[in-house]
């Protein structure tokens, strides 16, 4: 599968973590492209997924039958590039780089969509693990991916997701090397952000969830572990993605792995309030 | 509107706690009828809407939308009576018992739907907040409905939901009387666990969700509340059927409010884990 090969945002621009939303998606729908992680702190980042109308029953049942890989933010009418999670937002231009879907192939990656998009579209915006990544950075939990400059690693599991009518597929997870005194925290403040795919799936052994070699992830770059280092697993955006291999719909465009679509929306807002 | 005139099954059989969902459900399938608030302890209770598959997309959009209200465990497929939720169980006949909607008007409370049911019906089980009242009761606050042998009070408030296609209505609350010194672990608790309702949309004072009188509850019983108790209002599964009076779908069936199907699930299953 491809690899992203654009440089993460952060790396090219050190000021990226202190962009506002607004000034994030402008600087996207210019042409700007690279994985998003660390950008826009504090900012709720999103998996795009749109299928045309036909599909939408399907693809919204397959998000509520696995909402670990696939938690709904928002989902928006037919043919709309607007969303409530960003005002003034435009969903074909404003995210770093897309995926363009036929019959399940991918047939190109452009950074906007407009030549693309159809009048039947309806988009789902999924929350993404990056959201979480302040929580747990704030809890003392390294963030290695981005300490390195890279995209964050995914990789394709052998569990399957539950299918709805004609999607079915494996669920895609994404990786972070976390030291063992940190996992209970990162446990925690993951937990609590269930918008954002919540807990972890897995910690530990990658072949429990048939996973070869954390050096060749799927999506996304390796990213090196400090010794002792537990690989922890949370359920990834890009599971539509793999649903969309797997179940060939006529058509679909995506975000490209890593590069999503940055919201207005706070992360705090889908924190589970109350804990005293 | 109707009030549920019903008694508690829990006040009926004083072991009905201690009951599995398998019995729970045989014996509602018997005939017994009554608000489930108590019964089966630890064991998931869910609301039921079923609308015929045309209006699925619609259903299963208002609940993404307005998730407090409507936190989706499980769509069955079109006209199946199963659910992955209880091995076995019948959504025709398991629940004490329904409501059958035409065009937005109730025509009928039956204990068994099956003269009703029609093989395009896509059934939603929604969560239910008689299952955080078990976590309630562990962290020490008093289910005042339950200690007085009432169905939960419930309320159509003033706050509408956010519309999905041919789907619009008003937000209905169940509330419970809460001790002040309990709030804390009430919100806590309930905000763990937001596959059923989550954390309480408002606490006090009832007019500013447009609630004029709680002593005259639009479904359920009033319920008495002690000197100092802060009335504490969450979001309720009955919000669909105050959905389905004000959009007039051509048909629906429902569970009578207070009235849920038992599944096999256990709270904890809900629960966000990893807390420290």
């Amino acid at each position: 599968m491809n690899r992203t090969r654009d440089r993460p945002v952060t790396a090219a621009d050190e000021h990226a973590h202190a962009w506002s939303p607004q000034t994030a998606r402008a600087r996207f729908r210019e042409g700007l492209t690279g994985p998003t992680a660390g950008v826009a702190a504090g900012h709720t980042q999103a998996n795009l997924i749109a299928v045309p109308a036909d599909w939408a029953y399907d693809m919204l049942l397959f998000c509520q039958r696995n909402p670990k890989p696939c938690p709904v933010l928002d989902v928006t009418d037919a043919g709309s590039p607007a969303t409530v999670l960003a005002e003034g937002a435009d969903l074909r231009t404003d995210l770093p780089r897309y995926r363009v879907w036929q019959d399940g192939e991918l047939v190109d990656e452009p950074t906007d969509a407009r030549a693309y998009w159809r009048d039947d579209l309806v988009s789902f915006l999924l929350g993404c693990s990056f959201t979480f990544e302040w929580a747990l950075a704030r809890a003392g939990v390294p963030i290695r991916h981005v300490e390195q400059g890279r995209n964050v690693p995914m990789y394709v599991t052998g569990r399957d997701c539950r299918a709805a009518g004609r999607l079915r597929g494996p669920m895609v997870v994404s990786m972070r090397p976390v030291p063992p005194e940190r996992l209970g925290a990162a446990i925690r403040e993951s937990s609590l952000l269930p918008a954002v795919h919540g807990g972890p799936v897995h910690c530990g052994d990658p072949t429990a969830l048939g996973i070869e070699d954390l050096a060749r992830p799927d999506f996304g770059d390796p990213v090196a572990a400090d010794d002792g280092d537990i690989p922890v697993f949370w359920a990834c955006g890009v599971t539509p993605q793999a649903a969309v291999m797997a179940s060939r719909p006529p058509f679909a465009i995506t975000h490209a792995p890593g590069q999503m679509f940055l919201t207005d929306a706070r992360d705090e807002q889908y924190r589970l309030v109350g804990i005293d």
